[in-house]
């Protein structure tokens, strides 16, 4: 008898959704309108309200994509921030997205990541990581967030991690709004 | 041209190493060498020097293993409580292993958990956590653990998250000294 085996996959609509993979986003907004763009898109497909990806920071280049895949697949360490890192990281064959002769990788996310995203973030070689809406958008409609160290936007800065919040914070608190106007289930942590 | 995919899965190694699925482990104690074993035994398979495991608290079957499968598969999200994690979701189809009619759940983990997988916890459903090697053990030989949320034992007790800590913790500890011995590396987050 064996253990089952777990396999982090887009669904096939995501490839209708985005460009050709290394697609070129010049500007902070197309990246964050192109993560916005997978969290709406999500909630068609049965899935959360949450869209994340990696680039290129400089070049723009698009990585990976992630999509928040908890309930699709029976599995709630898939948010959107995990599967981009998980995909970008099969890509560029590496588990430290920081290592020698790599550019700076770029995470952008639809809405401020969890305490798990974030404490995955340092692990995995980001150099800048981007948000839309604040984790006091998500929370005031009923979001977990989980329990963030008070300081973690200084913790980041002391490991060379830089932050960018509120690209198009509005649009993308609209989309977790719609969500839940539209009756989707807010799966919480334990309480 | 499609994304990669990532497949979590536990190497043939570990099936020769524990017992067929399901096989009881009555005590905290039996559980804890089990991990502890796991997590020298993935040390000898190229491995980070952590072993986790899931169980279901009363009973104490053994529901799935997890080690650390970073540097073996390119992933820096695969420590071994996440891999416990998910191969224990998949077994009971379901992203939420405090759902309706199971059993308690009990994460058993040989070194306290870093901060992405403390933040993973109060995702997954796990009642309960069982920590081998201390926070300052790892720190103290080079390890990284993250920036954790200080008051975090408050705040799991507060989702009705128990914890156990210093079960075996010396002999816990010995394996992560023997993997500086032996000059395994020590990789860290961002610095």
């Amino acid at each position: 008898m064996t253990y089952p085996t777990y396999t982090v996959q887009l669904p096939e609509w995501v490839y209708s959704f985005i460009p050709e993979p290394k697609s070129i986003f010049s500007t902070i907004e197309e990246r964050m309108e192109l993560v916005i763009g997978l969290s709406a898109q999500n909630i068609r497909h049965e899935g959360g309200p949450f869209g994340a990806a990696i680039f290129e920071r400089q070049s723009g280049k698009l990585i990976a994509p992630g999509i928040n895949l908890v309930m699709q697949t029976n599995c709630s360490v898939v948010h959107a921030e995990i599967v981009a890192i998980i995909l970008a990281q099969q890509l560029v064959a590496n588990f430290d997205l920081s290592a020698p002769g790599f550019p700076e990788y770029e995470l952008v996310s639809s809405t401020e990541p969890c305490a798990m995203c974030l404490g995955s973030i340092p692990w995995s070689g980001i150099s800048h990581l981007v948000c839309g809406a604040r984790d006091e958008d998500a929370r005031s409609i009923g979001f977990d967030e989980g329990e963030k160290p008070p300081k973690w936007l200084e913790y980041f800065n002391s490991r060379s991690i830089t932050v960018t919040r509120d690209i198009l914070r509005t649009k993308a608190m609209a989309v977790l709004q719609q969500y839940v106007d539209e009756g989707g289930i807010i799966y919480n942590g334990r309480q």
